[in-house]
């Protein structure tokens, strides 16, 4: 459809997969650096005024040869049970786009400080958007994921 | 990087741009229907029990020939003046993905029926993820938008 391209890429603390935490009750605390790209620099005016950052990136592990393997349904480290792909966080996605919503600490120059990195050092982020707005507790509703967690709770 | 390929289309009641609502307070209440490919209905399994959905999808109108035309710098249609396109929620950036929560009124089978659609009718969905949390209220800063929505009142 079309080329997608970096925009910059991600530094962070975490080397491989196994190192990233997982699982119900994960807390993803870690600093990390979205490093954009020198001419896109200016891309990044006004941002400093945010708190949080929602950020593209690509599951760039999943992709081999050019072709993304993807599994319809599996089963989430925080589970025991498989779900639908698209109810769950998976990194094997039809298109491997990983999201991840991060509180920007400072900007320095073309580079963003970041708290919740869940990525692997040298992603290629594809994006950033502002968060702008929550969804109403009360409205939402977390299917699977709130059932699991009422189970280890028990 | 690697091959995008939809997963599905958005049924929705916008046929052009300037239908959708833009600009501060734009109310974003429209129904429409997410039209998953019948090879990959099994992905959404479980996924009923999401109240809510991040959705990917492609600014189709920004591509021309392949090619993506993007501002670094741009005036959104809820301020007066020029932010950075990764402080803002603008079509016209570097990979043209934007990024929609939607409510998830039903499911029938491959067909999500949605509300708050703000795309096109017939845009390519890229991904379907669940919502899974908000950031504390009181820990959420939205910058430049916060101060338009600020002179706006006076």
């Amino acid at each position: 459809m079309f080329s997608l391209r970096p925009i910059g890429y991600v530094k962070s603390p975490y080397k491989t997969t196994e190192e990233v935490p997982k699982g119900l009750g994960a807390q993803h605390n870690a600093e990390g650096v979205l490093e954009i790209l020198p001419e896109l620099e200016a891309g990044l005016t006004d941002i400093e005024g945010f708190s949080h950052l929602i950020v593209l990136w690509v599951f760039d592990h999943q992709i081999v040869d050019g072709k993304t393997e993807f599994e319809l349904l599996g089963t989430p480290p925080n589970d025991d049970r498989p779900h639908g792909v698209f109810a769950t966080r998976s990194p094997r996605r039809p298109n491997p786009i990983g999201l991840t919503v991060v509180e920007l600490l400072r900007r320095e120059g073309r580079r963003l400080h970041v708290r919740g990195v869940d990525m692997l050092d040298g992603t290629p982020v594809l994006d950033i958007k502002p968060y702008l707005s929550n969804i109403p507790a009360e409205k939402l509703q977390r299917g699977w994921l709130a059932q699991a967690e009422a189970r280890q709770k028990k």
